[in-house]
């Protein structure tokens, strides 16, 4: 008989089916066993009697996270929908046939059948293979994975190529000191702390290009938005007439992604007890009228002549827009030159750029911007950044023959997850996340 | 006016548009300059004549692969259909203003506009700005992309989901030499040479997943089907009754993707003059029947006891399948448990383990096959292949409580494009590869 999906077994009362799955409680009531095994697709209680001689006999032996393989039959169960955390609460299984596919210790360090796992961080993370099982935590991921799609979706819908572009990088470009050195055979490389020049070369040839990839930070960051690797949602355009047609395609991606959340994941969102985000035009502020308003209406000031928000600021100024606005995102906007990095397009006005950030509940999730496409102006941009333009020798190639006005982004994805769903730290929106001190499990 | 793209030209005969792109070919025909422009839509013919101006004195500086801005009127052409180069052949433009949005320098090093790029793989490589802009390299990255979104599209609906795992790891484990070294904060670690062990914990959490990411191998091959960074397709499926469970929906999967390249790429295709796929059951042949083939059809005998098929075994295997099966695919099953890493299941007959290459066109592109799910067994298998459980303690925790049967494979996602356009190098088909001498552009 060909294992069937918990899922699928309301649809086949009275017959005889065989599920697979994890056991997610155990219990004994006398002469009856109960198990509420659990799969992919949900989770059925199950009653083992001790008719069922070589069945009994196995569940007698059987602890929760164990696998097993049974076959039963399939009863209606009046009144079961009750019980919410069955999700085919109407069906129970009568088992004949019980397998053991697998064993688990005695002893779980955390308990994937419990509601909220009331764990610290790194209890969390050190366990790993037990912690994603739990129905909350695994819900993070599904939501995740959700999230992936709606990028993919919305961007090939607008005729942007998905591309994949090189993590060795020859040399530590950029500007930045964040890289890791890689031993290169005989050489020394690095690794991309972002796609940034390959995704420009992308518009180059295909005008529109986006790029789902790891990206590798070497912060010595402790804080609970950092980690030292993380998947970057990437995209990069050409033909605009200004950065605004770059904030217009990520706001559509975000409202894209937003009304994905709705559509598919209210079920994972419902166990986070999160708020979905409203769907509304996000907001633009300039940067300086930000700290205007920090300034007016929090009482908060940043140093003398600094032009600059920091975290606290920024989480202000989610709280601001969503009771201005009702908005959860809010665009700040021309961050000053001296605050970004030399192939960022100075605006007018050439203190400031034509730059945004994007912010998601006071969390910084994206940063973009038009960039400089005229060969002179960039080199000579390298230069007032006080670098080599020799170093950036195959960056400057691409601008050599014909690049378009165009601009772009980087959008962390593990941060978008994070703040949907209110979770303390990035890193449980990663399935192993690295930072200074882990890389394990 | 905004933007419109050239392929929809065809829809708006008589009136004005505003088109951006690239200048494929210009020709001075006396009074008459001609301009092909070029953008990601298509390309399309376009007359500027003197009495406009404006327009005639910048069309005269305008060199190939400038990128312009142009507003005209699109006029219908007869017979011009006949002009395969250009695919709205039946339209044509005459300009009214043209503005240069950025210049190219006089000589172009590789010529984008040319049928083929009858260049070395050198030459196209370090000039990638301007060989993606023809039209054949062009649609190498537009297959590519296709044939992401088909392999996301088939496993997602077979309930497998996308997780992302690490890249950066704590010890070259998997027995293998070959990986780079990485200097992490006070410490070393390794760029992970595939996803093997994070997905096999995915599915301790979540049953089927897949993953799309980059995998870093530190072998110094200098092959035209090795590269030493490259995008791996990766899956794992748990409840398997056998590693044929495997190879049927690795099957499903490639059909699928076919599927997709006659649905979506058949233009694409047609540039390289591709043979489309077959679209029928893959054999399944032992590697020991396929080495007995090699010897009596081909004359072909491995050294003495060496139970191993070489590249040009894998060819003439590839030859045969076609020849009697009509299929452009094999599986290889059963190979010896010496030329297998330690997590792959053995065969009844412990020589052989439950494992299997698919080859595409003699060519591998993919490894796979049952795993061990049992921790005493593993943890044997390890010392059995002289390394010590010690170093995989953390691989080792997935299964101490309740791991399904599971398998699994890796797919190279460049090697497919590489087989069906028939590329001499897989190289062709990555958009900035990395070999031992290549770390730029």
């Amino acid at each position: 008989m060909e294992r069937m999906l918990i899922g699928e077994t309301p649809q086949h009362i009275g017959e005889s089916v065989r599920l697979a799955g994890w056991v997610h409680i155990r219990r004994d009531h006398g002469k009856l066993i109960f198990i509420d095994l659990r799969d992919r697709s949900g989770k059925i209680q199950m009653i083992i009697v001790p008719d069922h001689v070589e069945a009994y006999e196995a569940a007698k032996g059987v602890r929760n996270e164990f696998v097993i393989d049974i076959v039963g039959k399939v009863k209606s169960r009046p009144g079961g929908a009750q019980n919410e955390k069955i999700s085919t609460g109407n069906v129970e299984i009568e088992v004949e046939q019980l397998k053991v596919l697998a064993v688990a210790e005695n002893v779980l360090p955390v308990e994937p059948s419990s509601d909220t796992l009331d764990v610290n961080l790194k209890t969390l993370l050190d366990n790993r293979q037990l912690s994603l099982r739990n129905a909350k935590v695994n819900a993070i991921f599904r939501i995740y994975s959700s999230m992936l799609r709606a990028y993919d979706a919305v961007l090939s819908q607008d005729g942007f190529l998905e591309i994949k572009t090189p993590k060795i990088l020859s040399s530590a470009t950029e500007g930045g000191a964040n890289f890791f050195k890689v031993k290169y055979f005989d050489r020394s490389a690095y690794l991309a702390q972002s796609p940034q020049f390959y995704k420009q070369a992308g518009v180059g040839a295909f005008e529109r290009v986006f790029e789902i990839g790891t990206v590798f930070r070497a912060e010595p960051h402790f804080t609970t938005r950092h980690v030292n690797e993380y998947t970057g949602l990437d995209a990069e355009m050409g033909f605009i007439e200004s950065f605004s047609d770059v904030m217009d395609e990520l706001e559509k991606t975000m409202m894209f992604i937003f009304k994905t959340f709705q559509d598919e994941c209210a079920e994972e969102m419902a166990l986070h007890e999160a708020q979905m985000p409203s769907i509304v035009a996000i907001p633009r502020l300039k940067l300086t009228e930000a700290l205007q308003i920090l300034e007016q209406q929090y009482g908060k000031k940043m140093e003398d002549g600094v032009v600059d928000i920091d975290p606290e600021g920024e989480r202000l100024i989610g709280e601001y827009v969503k009771k201005e606005y009702g908005s959860d995102l809010v665009f700040l906007t021309h961050y000053p030159t001296v605050a970004r990095p030399f192939y960022v397009m100075p605006n007018e006005d050439p203190q400031f750029t034509d730059s945004f950030d994007l912010l998601f509940r006071g969390l910084e999730i994206a940063s973009g911007g038009q960039r400089i496409h005229n060969y002179a102006d960039l080199a000579k941009n390298i230069q007032l950044h006080g670098l080599n333009p020799d170093e950036f020798k195959h960056y400057l190639d691409n601008f050599r023959f014909g690049m378009p006005p165009h601009g772009g982004w980087g959008l962390g994805s593990e941060r978008i997850v994070q703040k949907l769903l209110g979770l303390k730290s990035v890193k449980e929106a990663i399935l192993f996340p690295r930072d200074v001190k882990r890389l394990t499990p």
